[in-house]
């Protein structure tokens, strides 16, 4: 399985990393060291030395330079060698490094060609900007699953009416048939309900919990796997605003070929001010993806093992629709990658 | 190292399923979903959803059909898809499944061609159905070896001498030549040991501890790993009607190429009311399994690797010949199913 | 990766064997059981007993004989078989042996051609016979990184200035260069340090602390991973003599490719009846190597993986010329054992 290089990757929620803080986490394959300088910049290199391949983040951050526990090189957060106390600095010394830039609360990193780095690209979070202290929580899970399991487990939201039946599911996701296009390189996938059931967490906050709502559920997918999920309802026949709204991140950042960095989060657009709600949303959507999900998706990654799901010609639904259109569309990035590569 | 398909294989014994239980175990390499409906009657199913091979063993039993717990396709104990909330059920949605019979307080399970699944061809295990309260036991102990290298442990007896010297033991069956003869496609092994030492447990159930005994231990080896072992003893010279009697299957199912699922019971002819006996015959024998075949089965096998204990050649003995006769009988019976598939 | 097979190897400390003691250790990837008799002879035999496979270090030990534990083959120490309660004893029940030296307070194993096996060429400790009891400490490390990564780090001491800065280390090592020379089949690496601060462990063993030292420091590689290092200080100007000195041995025994069997030992030349200050210099040294040198040489493995550090062409420094030339020889030496396996 190949990876997409030329893509923006979200490797840390930016409070991870505080001033000082270091992170060795794997993407795409390769081992990183990510660290924050004490002015806030954040480098990302290859966590390994030039000289005996020892893990950079085994050494000491000072300042903006991390000096190799072994033998005392000393890089800043480019990568370039700014110390050598065996002799004198040469290019081999230098490590490769990545770019990084911090948005929406995140730090992304570039693993393609640097030339092509361009921050224009990164999906809009706008929503996580906008969140405050109390209308949004966040987590991370390490999963051992691949990349594409997971997107295809929020491609497909029917999903949460069977694993998620007393918190996010309800029934409605599977009667509504989900309408899926193909926007530019994102697939969005949205399921309009009306005078349906409400998910069991909204029911609760709802003016009358047994009340039939009309409710409105997206999911945009980004071939890095950033995916904005839009949930909301409101009592059928009333004005969307008058209703619930809820926007989140679901982003699946490869670890290897089949495990996965998993960052997610809620902001909702509704009681923002209510901290006792956030907690019990963080705590309910947490118990849901570690209880639920991620036990589900590596049971099914260690059905799978080395094989590719699509390889062995699973039956499909009409629910897999958006799963299939993200899966060509990635592989058709894939081949297109490759190309350019070719010419290179 | 191919496993022979054509057979029946314990799967597992019958009350390890009650009325609504499940299983999730693999046979010859293949998850199996093994469940028993409110009615009684057991399916096995392969335990992977046909959808996206999330298994089955994680999903909901409701009376005779269990749902996948992903995205709600049900099955019924053939294997038939019965409902699709996503759309029409066609042929592509049904599992494989695999014919089972329950015999011998026993679930047998076959995972050859269906045509040829006659329940005649099952090992005849009478004594498990003759056994009442207090005159059997039982146990299930997974192996980390090849199912060859556990019959080869039960085919040479002479091991209990070394293995087993205070319980199984004693010397006779080493003194004892055995007698090995093929009959049909078995193996059956036999020492009549006379004028002999009681092995230990016997012994203290003499009449006269001291007293020398003739002794009958016989092993029927099938080649799906099913083994029937006789053992029994009486002071020298008397009837064996009148000595102590006792059948015991020894059970090995081949879960990979290089662990196994072993299941083993004891019947004894004797005593046949004696709760306290009964109790302490089956942790004897539990230890005995348990505290000494099995680690030093294991550790044979982490010598071999991979390898095959006959490949690399191994120093012959005696005690050997039903080992060599059943692994060439093994190896003919697989050479004529592969030679049957290539006529199909 | 090859190993070195005409070469003695140290395989345990011999105290690690009592009469009647016994080791299952896995040296040049060969499972190996050694074992000491009653009248403390020691014998090294391939641990898997010829007829099945299983260890023999799960046998029984009876003064100078082992007996398999699962179907009773007596060996003596050279692996002849001497009982066989199964039949007769033939030469295809001897199990192989490998001679065994004990010398210095090691027990040297040699697994090549029996016939070189030569204890002339068994590196010389002499400063073990001549430690006394307060004088010495000694320890084994297993570790998960392949020799010659260990084998670098001793051969390259500046990397005490980074990894054990407050110990072994102070700067010394780092400024001063290291003169390396070929003698015969070693490599002898040294470091002269004049009017420099000494290492934090001898300065507080020195008149002034504060006071420069001239320091000695130098290493004697053996190709089977017998490391001599000697170091030692005295206040700047004065006469060896009458300073630190102390010997040291480093050696590590390749278990497999990937793994080592580490031995060092400490001979202090002064204080030599300074029991505190032996135990202090034996729970130091062992922080030092378990704290310090294991983690971050086996985290320098995993970043390597199968692959060998030089293949990958890893950033030369001055400090690595030893290992260089070290590596040179090593393979040099493979070349010539293969070239003579070729001409055998």
């Amino acid at each position: 399985m190949g990876f997409l290089r030329q893509k923006w990757y979200v490797a840390a929620w930016a409070d991870e990393l505080p001033a000082g803080g270091r992170l060795a986490r794997t993407l795409l394959g390769e081992p990183l060291l990510i660290w924050r300088a004490g002015d806030g910049r954040v480098g990302a290199l290859a966590d390994r030395c030039p000289h005996r391949y020892a893990p950079l983040s085994l050494g000491r951050c000072d300042g903006d330079t991390i000096t190799c526990g072994y033998h005392g090189l000393r890089f800043d957060l480019a990568g370039a060698c700014v110390e050598n106390p065996h002799g004198p600095i040469t290019a081999a010394l230098n490590v490769p490094s990545f770019p990084v830039v911090e948005r929406h609360r995140v730090l992304w990193i570039w693993m393609g060609d640097p030339d092509r780095a361009d921050p224009a690209t990164i999906p809009d979070l706008w929503f996580v900007d906008a969140a405050t202290e109390h209308s949004w929580s966040k987590g991370y899970m390490h999963t051992a699953a691949g990349h594409k399991l997971l997107e295809d487990n929020i491609l497909d939201l029917s999903h949460a009416d069977y694993l998620h039946p007393d918190t996010l599911g309800g029934g409605a996701l599977t009667r509504t048939r989900a309408r899926v296009e193909e926007r530019g390189e994102t697939i969005f996938v949205e399921w309009l309900a009306v005078n349906e059931r409400p998910m069991p967490v909204f029911a609760a906050l709802m003016p009358s919990p047994e009340a039939p709502v009309d409710s409105w559920t997206s999911v945009l997918w980004h071939p890095n796997g950033v995916m904005v999920l839009r949930a909301g309802a409101t009592p059928t026949g009333m004005a969307w605003e008058s209703g619930l709204d809820s926007w989140n991140a679901h982003i699946m950042t490869p670890e290897t070929a089949t495990t996965t960095h998993y960052f997610y989060c809620n902001c909702r657009q509704y009681r923002t001010d209510d901290a006792a709600l956030n907690a019990a949303m963080a705590a309910g959507l947490r118990a849901a993806f570690e209880r639920e999900d991620k036990p589900m998706i590596e049971a099914q990654q260690r059905r799978l093992g080395a094989r590719e799901l699509f390889d062995i010609r699973p039956a499909l639904l009409p629910i897999d629709t958006a799963s299939v259109r993200a899966r060509r569309l990635f592989d058709r990035l894939c081949a297109d990658e490759a190309a350019a590569a070719g010419t290179n």
